[in-house]
């Protein structure tokens, strides 16, 4: 039997949120029923709710930060169990048979993965996400969130935590050069950045943070930065040249990418997992001298989600957030698009008992 | 004592080739002196000498793709001995102490390495090339060339064979996905496309040569590519989307990068050895879905040439050339820029003997 909970929707990208009831499927086999607890706001959950990536499907339920208690499983479900501290993140299906899949990458999924949200599902419907009370989820898709962490906190790793993660693995922050720690610069200090910053210095890591304007720079050396750097600074580009192992960019705005190129030291790295709308820029002299790499990174796969939950509760870091009600999403994604929000926020889901569904 | 040479010069962009005389430094005791047996004219040579890249110091002698046998050794070179088969590629020093040196990439040398010609010599001189009867040369820029390999077919191989198959080595042409050969695409089919077709295949890949039309697929498949296809076919874009492992771009003219990073596989990776003189475009979107990978390359450092010179022997590979003598030097240089040139134009340097300097 389906299950009816109340839930945030959008009707129209320019319509505020409403407290609507949907439904979750009738539970299968595999699948784990899920009390949720919080739900971090993601910034791609306001540009897909605002159709800036495209038409969006209305009425719909956003959020892939999702943290939570299992309140039942599926006959054949044997990982899980009733009372198991839970999370699930940009990705609720995926074939489970391709390369990608087989290799852990199922964000890769070479027949397509299910979104958590505004995706279509494999019975044909459009998945919701998680500003909701409970979700229903396949079991392959569920993470364990360590007791150390709260939900709250915890609920953000789904998304930027893993976001972060996975090119800081890929690329080796956490490894030595001749002993020394690598150095690691991470561009925006928002959602993403602020997550960066925190894991890339867990790894071990000497992290600088570049952003516009030394602004935050209490918030980023009390996230573990070494120091903050202004890249509007006249000649910042010239003095900080081949100091960097690695930079990991996480704002969506256009870059002076060549620029960027010349902070790396050679064989150095930069990751890129904000999205500017425009193309970008760059000499490819800027990439052959020096052998430098220019990479994407888009989330992670299921286990590696596992293993960054684990290092962060191992490391005790998670997300800075802001709890909101529900009733305060319109005000928080305005707050968001503003970059007001330090560093992430998450909605507490118990606030639906205080509302009545439309 | 310093040692008097003929050497093809240039006096000036837009003169001829002369046959004239330079000087070689007094070998140092470090010092090998190689009299050259072979020397490859490589499209940099003509970029530098007709002034594209910057100011070329005239008079100047070109060529970093140098093959003969070692004549006289310094006091304290210990592994090499006169007769030895050596060749030189594109450095003729390091500062032998930073990490990237300490690192074997010398080519990456953060004090400046010294080119083979027209770059500034640890004494202030100005380093000359290869089209010469003889060369001084630090021990430490010495590569080996195998028996198997005859000089003529030897040279080429220290630059286009190392640009090459460094990238190829670093991302891993030779492993296997699931037991599969891994796919790889070489773009263009000139000095060093033909040079990567046949390493990446010699590796174990299954290749795939890219080029505007098929005009050299008989030549694709005779050098151990499994077929040729051609990007200028309708759809080619959209056909072979998602295909490769790994894209090796050698041609140095603009390319639609966007659509080049859609024909990888998730994770796989583009690299870059051309040089398009104009910035290029592409949408962060393209490496970040699948954190795709796009890397430069310049060379290799002096252990891997060796390396490579190994590998080629074994495995029965080399440049194909046509062997010209000084006096044709002009001609080949506009053939080469006609991709004329089936694939390397080498320089026998015996011919020396025929001609007078000025």
């Amino acid at each position: 039997m389906s299950i009816t909970v109340k839930a945030l929707q959008k009707t129209g990208p320019d319509e505020p949120f409403r407290v609507g009831m949907i439904e979750r499927r009738a539970p299968r086999a595999d699948d784990v029923v899920i009390d949720i607890r919080a739900a971090g706001i993601c910034h791609s959950d306001i540009h897909t709710i605002r159709n800036e990536w495209g038409q969006a499907h209305f009425p719909l339920t956003v959020g892939h930060e999702i943290a939570g208690v299992v309140e039942a499983v599926g006959d054949a479900v044997t990982d899980w169990k009733v009372g198991d501290r839970v999370g699930v993140g940009c990705l609720v299906d995926s074939c489970g048979e391709c390369e990608e899949c087989a290799a852990g990458q199922e964000q890769n999924c070479l027949r397509g993965n299910v979104g958590t949200y505004n995706s279509t599902d494999v019975d044909g419907t459009i998945t919701q996400g998680g500003y909701a009370q409970k979700v229903v989820v396949s079991e392959r898709f569920v993470c364990r969130i360590p007791d150390s962490l709260d939900f709250d906190v915890a609920a953000p790793l789904l998304c930027a935590g893993i976001t972060t993660y996975q090119p800081l693995a890929r690329w080796g922050a956490g490894e030595k050069n001749n002993g020394a720690a690598k150095q690691v610069a991470v561009v925006g200090l928002g959602g993403l950045g602020h997550m960066g910053v925190q894991i890339a210095a867990a790894m071990g890591a000497e992290v600088t943070v570049l952003s516009r304007t030394l602004r935050k720079e209490s918030e980023a050396l009390a996230l573990g930065a070494k120091r903050m750097l202004a890249t509007g600074e006249e000649d910042f580009f010239v003095s900080h040249n081949g100091e960097f192992d690695l930079i990991l960019n996480t704002i969506s705005a256009d870059i002076p990418v060549d620029r960027y190129l010349h902070l790396l030291k050679p064989r150095g790295v930069m990751a890129v997992v904000g999205l500017p709308p425009a193309k970008q820029q760059l000499s490819f002299g800027s990439v052959i001298g020096g052998a430098k790499v220019l990479a994407g990174s888009n989330i992670g796969g299921i286990a590696e989600t596992q293993e960054m939950l684990d290092f962060c509760a191992e490391h005790g870091i998670a997300a800075k957030i802001e709890t909101i009600p529900v009733t305060e999403a319109d005000a928080a994604y305005d707050r968001v698009v503003a970059g007001d929000v330090r560093f992430r926020a998450v909605i507490d889901t118990a606030s639906f008992d205080d509302v009545e569904a439309v």
